[in-house]
């Protein structure tokens, strides 16, 4: 196969290690060495493709968005050919939410990784640059609601998106520590969703 | 000095300590060797006073918890001896938010005491019996706002409050990150408390 596939196949492969890693034994487990063990690569290999643990960790956690990011729109997609922002908006928070085993490894991941970014700010830049695109997203798709008249014009985009981006955060850490049944943070979502695009 | 109360200053000074430390250097530096030592006192001495570190770690956060809510009861009656519903949310969340040193610290201490709580089942147990305290004193002012007309009477008070803690969670989050500023998280908290009580 090309060699550039190749290298992205076993960055991916890399990845995959890691998260599986840091979800059944926390951040603290990773490293090139347990990573190598856990892909079935030597570690010269794992050195190959990243020159640090912190150059995998940043890959892992963009794979892992990425991947979010296409079941979203596969979900989205699913439902109407022309989704409507809040169909949209409740996508992305309802797959954010760790109700899933997939999204509950995904949130423990962003869990650890954001332990780790609060010590080391090369992390914090780069999970720095990560929210803004969210919170962006989430003000973009209330914008449209109010071009197509579904979200009132006095309400704010940008202060709307971080009460969203709120409730998806809050709401995953409550299921997490079983303060919260999926079911009753999805209500929550829902009758925010429902203010939010009443006008 | 009475023996109780002598007791009690004893477990405050060993929980001073314990958030110094955690605040420095991270729940994992916590150990009743460290605690004895950044106290000034003898292991023996700690572990008269505290059977576990866990039984320490709940103790140091509900001592946190409490110092906190005698701080807002202060701010709020300092602006008023009536104070609305309002201000008292405000009062709360604001405090709440890693402003100063000191909220900064209990932040801190708050994540890492969650992160921990993710995978000791007691402390988890105690953490789920603090939040909902704070939810349903949410709830309540906002059920208060209701009866004094101030909160249109179609507002679900328990999403209401999931809502609003939501923001202080994620505002408190984005703060540590260096995403937000206070001032960015405080002007996002009156837009939604003006919402709230805009009826």
């Amino acid at each position: 196969m090309p060699r550039q596939v190749d290298h992205e196949l076993r960055r991916r492969q890399i990845a995959e290690a890691l998260l599986r890693l840091t979800a059944c034994r926390g951040l603290e487990a990773v490293s090139l060495r347990t990573v190598a063990a856990e892909a079935g690569l030597s570690m010269g290999a794992v050195q190959h493709y990243f020159g640090s643990k912190d150059e995998m960790l940043l890959y892992a956690v963009s794979y892992q968005d990425a991947l979010r990011t296409e079941r979203i729109t596969t979900r989205v997609l699913a439902g109407s050919a022309e989704p409507t922002p809040k169909a949209i908006l409740r996508a992305c928070v309802a797959e954010f939410l760790p109700i899933t085993e997939q999204s509950r490894t995904e949130t423990l991941v962003g869990i650890a990784f954001f332990i780790r970014a609060l010590s080391e700010p090369a992390l914090a830049t780069s999970y720095a640059e990560n929210l803004p695109k969210t919170l962006t997203f989430f003000a973009e798709q209330i914008r449209q609601g109010q071009r197509s008249g579904t979200v009132a014009a006095d309400r704010d985009p940008e202060h709307e998106a971080e009460i969203l981006w709120g409730l998806a955060d809050a709401q995953g850490t409550e299921i997490l520590l079983g303060h919260r049944t999926p079911e009753q943070s999805l209500a929550t979502l829902d009758y925010h969703l429902d203010r939010l695009f009443g006008a």
